[in-house]
């Protein structure tokens, strides 16, 4: 779908000297010609810089082990190996604008106190030991489990393993809240929280889902989920239970998202996540929406068609989708599931009215590929 | 708290032959002088009709059993003993404007489907193969499993038991709607609902709670809840978890609400629902609070104090607590949990803006009994 | 539309000997069987008690203006002549859940101020002089204007008139705060307010409607609007103008509802008021739908036909039109505009989702007249 | 407030060859060391890019005026003067993520339809001949007045006075919708909107704010304000009748905001407007917040301090705030108004739970000028 900008509607002017020497004129002024850029700035659709891009494990992981050595954690402030897309360096975006990147723990170590912005999630990749401590609220979590840090709330995080690191992929909003001028840091005034006796406190008291507390528990009214961890096991079993009563979506097999139990709505206000089940053998059909995404292989392994080229992946593995790119997956095994965590920057095109979605009807729903 | 209408601000009008004769003339035009009732129609403090009752599962049960012989489940429409207040019999009201009753159904019976504007709710009290169908969707329900019937779905009712009757609780808002000159009622074009092939489906799609849906599930825009039946088991468990995270209400132990897993709403519009759990031992404090509530004993046995009055009960019994009534609850036993479900017209007095809620705050917050 | 209960789906038990022991023995331990009732309780489409009535205000005003005579304010606590429908002066209701009344106040006359949970509204029939102080501020009213006096605000009402009583319309929802057992009262501590310097505040913040006042003023939280009167003037002005813009509603003619110019929504949580211009010549289309209403006519003459039954009205006349009733309006004149003032409880048919509506497609939408 | 970085939790690791070499082995998998950029990418508090910048209408008008003749309107799709922000010419931004720029449409000129994701709105400097088409719905704007297009809403615009150009000033959200990748553009399939026969039909529907249509034009549920144009006359009124009201913002004086009279909202989802009137003589005291705004000073003359920098003022002039920089207004006359028209994109910054706000305390609430 080209579309031409040589149509009525469309800035046809055309250079000339006389016009040169008014841009000029109209640059002393902080000033310029509308009609010399209106085409770049108004595209018939999204011309994403960031480029899909699949991101191995197995090629990060030692160097993601390294930094143990390389860096003390509390000179780093967190020890973390970014992941960013080719023409977004310059905001450290991974993704339109998302940030992402692997975090790592050593064996017994912690990690001071801060607060930002920036809306923060972790999806735990190996290690046993990792915990954080959100708001006072101190969650233990384990490998393909989901936990978020809100914008503004105080968190640590650390590794009660006496032997192994453990490795969890972040994610955050920070590119969006620098794009928007509205970034806050803090750091905590007594370097570390005193958390409260119960451990995953928010999991015993929201965790049924369509269970309401009664109280000042019920009463909450953060524009975030009261929830701050989702263990793997239920929401894996969720996934299994929703296969028995629907087929799921053409485009993503099943697949849910993680939920604020209060209200319903994304975990947060600018990022959601979901997870998403390919049953034996599934390949879905592709579509586009606006809203970026990055996505980590929970479990098994496949391939992603992503704006007609083929990424294959396995467990560990991170891979990216810009917004309005054709998307289309598929599982590899033909007795196995395959699980793909995602996380997405869906609730700010909804929030601006931005959302689109559209889904393709050529070729049986599938892009050829380059 | 005894209120005098003697003093300025209230209606004191001396009555005299002159008024007597106004009074007969205003009459002829449908009409009347507002201060010979505005002491009555604008009380201090509600003043319910209704009073605490307490229905014995004892008394009830040979009767409700006795009734499979007595009608035809046809020719009942439905096998029902309601349960009255004294003051409220004109509207079939067991309290303020909420209708309760114990329905039975014998083995292998099934009853037509209609629908109606009146919101229903069931609380399975004995029996192993009650089911129902939903707009479509059949539900199997056990003891002390909960379930709704939206106002306006079609729902049918039957026991796939080859020997058992089963007895559930019927809660129903028919005195609110008539109140309000709002009902409206339909039986079922042919009789009988074709039931889609997945028992329990919206438990499978909207039971793991913070898990949403994606897509048309994830997009439904009823005004109330999607998931149809809430087990007993998550509900306990949840109850149980709660208590580990919080020492949960003065007044009502570990208390949740049966909530919309898709807003954190009440589960329809009009009623809600909560199981609380008393822990051995535990006798709470008195409150009070506009709106009504009927309560079925779900577990163990103990006590309620209500408007200075003592009721012992045990599993099965059913009471009601009238709006702004003082309650407190005492669980009889010190090595046992006791459970009590309860519904309410809760949702009316926050839609509207009559909720109140006061604590007694007299020797120890408890009341003394009459 | 009559409907047979004669059929599978309603209740059709025979009477006999036997059932008439066990309705006693029931009886006895304050229950019933549903049986008995449940075509009567959960009927077809709503059966109100309410009937159409119109209440002239020639017949009234005599009336109303002896009550200055008879008695005095501060004994009646206001001095009011209520309407009540035949069938529900138990409730000292005009229709359905609605109490309405006619307030007069003498040349200089002041009141003690109060609050209820009731809410009230003003529609000023006659007099120039009518004050009443909200929450603190002071309101000056005329002929057609419209106030409201939410639940719980202090209010309290004058004429500042040398020579000349005021006459106004007072509407509440007194037997809905009863139906539902949420009744408070209070007389204000002082007697009387300390009302702020400037008049109509709140017309002077908020008058403009689509310029939301910046800061404290905009960031009202109250479930009423912050708008406390609505002049005639831009009133009627707003209709004309929308009557330029649109043909109206085919059974309303030009209609407008009073907004909380915060939120759009209706001035109260369980009332609404709507003016509407029947434009010379117009006759209205017959429709239906829940909720009760209660007319004034502001301006002209013309009659209305509800439930089949004609009503001739003019200047003043008070009417009423039940729930599910058919009805259509029809001006009088050729040549000049009516317009009917109205209130209703559609917001709590719209809260509890028992709003429906209906058009009548007989006979070119009108009714045969019986 | 100057914060140092060298403190435990900030980012403080030494560089060194080891990890110059480790850098760019992570470079080679599009990887980077978080703690390379940490401390840019989270700082303490925003950062903006943007400076405050003063465009005086006096410097621009000749220069726009002179478009007349350099370009025709169909070739340069609109014939408009952009004003950008030194430091954000890349994205065409005039501060933060909003663009700006002074539009200019010949007498009798007329110019074709499109539409797309980024919201407008227009602020008319001079002229009395300017209408555009929403939607089908045709609006004629004068000097002062507001009008708004909102996003995918079909516009096109001109001029119908016979001898006398127009120029408005156009606001638009581009560089955000750019930001987040979800530019969408089309030409009307027949170059020219058929437009209805009410001009300003919005206005006459809802400009009465309070009162709300009924049926269709009460239903409304796009995501804007279905008022698409306000008239100067009633908004400098509105802020007239609220000045006797209320002693206004100590930072803004009196400040109202063009709200969607349906919903109390901003006009659209991603853009606000505000109308402020700072009395004879009146200085208002620093603030500073999330979000950024440009201003167009509609009447007066006078000064603001903005980041310790003096920018003098006069009608037509235009500057701009950038994100969290103080910023307070003095009215330059002791006896006439001065009255800043200003849009923002607050409602991004609620909708995203990025707003906040801080008093000035020091000085008396002024700024130091550098």
């Amino acid at each position: 779908m080209t579309l031409s900008d040589d149509v009525l509607g469309r800035a046809r002017v055309t250079d000339n000297d006389e016009l040169r020497d008014y841009y000029e004129e109209l640059a002393a002024y902080e000033a310029g010609a509308l009609w010399t850029v209106a085409n770049k700035i108004e595209p018939w659709f999204p011309q994403p810089a960031s480029v899909p891009v699949l991101w191995r494990y197995a090629d990060l992981r030692p160097l993601v082990m390294r930094s143990l050595d390389l860096v003390k954690a509390d000179d780093a402030g967190r020890r973390v190996v970014m992941l960013t897309n080719p023409e977004r360096r310059d905001v450290a975006a991974a993704v339109g604008l998302l940030y992402t990147g692997l975090q790592i723990m050593g064996p017994g170590e912690s990690m001071t106190a801060h607060r930002h912005q920036a809306a923060a999630l972790r999806f735990v990749v190996e290690g046993e030991g990792a915990w954080t401590i959100v708001d006072g609220q101190k969650l233990k979590v384990g490998p393909r489990d989901f936990a978020i840090t809100p914008n503004w709330a105080w968190h640590e995080h650390g590794n009660e393993s006496a032997d192994t690191p453990c490795i969890w992929q972040d994610g955050l909003d920070i590119p969006l809240v620098n794009a928007l001028d509205a970034g806050f840091y803090e750091v905590h005034p007594d370097l570390y929280q005193e958390p409260g006796k119960v451990i995953n406190s928010s999991l015993l008291t929201y965790g049924a889902g369509s269970m309401r507390p009664v109280g000042p528990a019920g009463a909450w009214s953060k524009p975030y989920s009261p929830l701050f961890a989702y263990p793997w096991e239920p929401t894996y079993e969720a996934l299994l239970d929703a296969a028995k009563a629907s087929d799921g979506s053409p485009y993503d097999g099943v697949i849910m998202e993680y939920g604020n139990p209060l209200t319903g709505g994304s975990v947060m206000p600018t990022m959601s996540a979901h997870m998403q089940l390919l049953r034996p053998g599934e390949a879905t059909q592709a579509h586009r929406h606006t809203g970026s995404v990055i996505y980590n292989v929970a479990k098994g392994s496949g391939h992603s068609v992503i704006a007609g080229r083929r990424f294959d992946w396995s467990e560990g593995d991170i891979f990216c989708v810009p917004s309005w790119a054709w998307h289309e997956h598929a599982n590899a095994s033909a007795s196995e599931d395959a699980c793909l965590f995602s996380f997405n920057d869906f609730p700010v095109m909804r929030s601006l009215t931005f959302w689109r979605e559209e889904a393709s009807t050529d070729d049986g729903g599938h892009q050829p590929i380059a």
